[in-house]
């Protein structure tokens, strides 16, 4: 049985990179993820997930299409499957991302911002 | 499209009642609920799916059979499924759960603490 818990602040501490996102739990088929973000991501969709986004420390705004919305700590947003989005942190935020393990951070849009999607810290 | 965010304190102020779980979010067919513990909860487990406490204000303990863990604001725990577990607050904390739709906060145990698993704020 695996009771160990997990520090927010303490597992932030280990990575520095932005657009990065790094395992720290799992919950039956879904993994739990920090990232840091900075500057502007990449348009992209989970074509099969809805994702979610708690924001740990500094702000970000998540575009659509159609609309922004902008999220402060202690905020979270679940975004659609299947909806376009594009995070941005005009200075660097601290996340925490809940989705299906094996999801990629860019979706199907590929391109040189796309991780690794198993990377456990 | 609902994206909609959800501002955790702004929720916390909507309710008063301890071990009564309110749901804010739905993640494909997860639930992401905010509840305030104070003083003891009851033994139960979860037969089919782990449960995600995320500390939000305080500090909890969860109480296994063999163990306990203490975990405060910034930190998580998953509790596997199946495992017995009793979560406890000395003074009123505040908790993001996680699980899925559906899961009833005593698990099969039942008894007083039993709360209603559907109510949204």
């Amino acid at each position: 049985m695996n009771t160990s818990k997990v520090n927010f602040n303490q597992k932030l501490g280990l990575f520095k990179e932005h657009w990065s996102p790094k395992i720290i739990a799992q919950m039956n088929n879904y993994h739990f993820k920090l990232a840091k973000l900075e500057g502007d991501f990449t348009w992209h969709d989970h074509k099969d997930t809805d994702e979610v986004f708690i924001v740990l420390e500094g702000s970000i705004r998540i575009d659509f299409r159609d609309q922004s919305v902008d999220l402060k700590e202690g905020e979270m947003l679940v975004v659609p499957k299947g909806v376009e989005h594009k995070p941005y942190a005009a200075t660097e935020a601290k996340v925490l991302l809940i989705e299906p393990a094996g999801t990629v951070n860019t979706g199907d849009a590929g391109g040189a911002q796309t991780a690794p999607d198993d990377v456990w810290i």
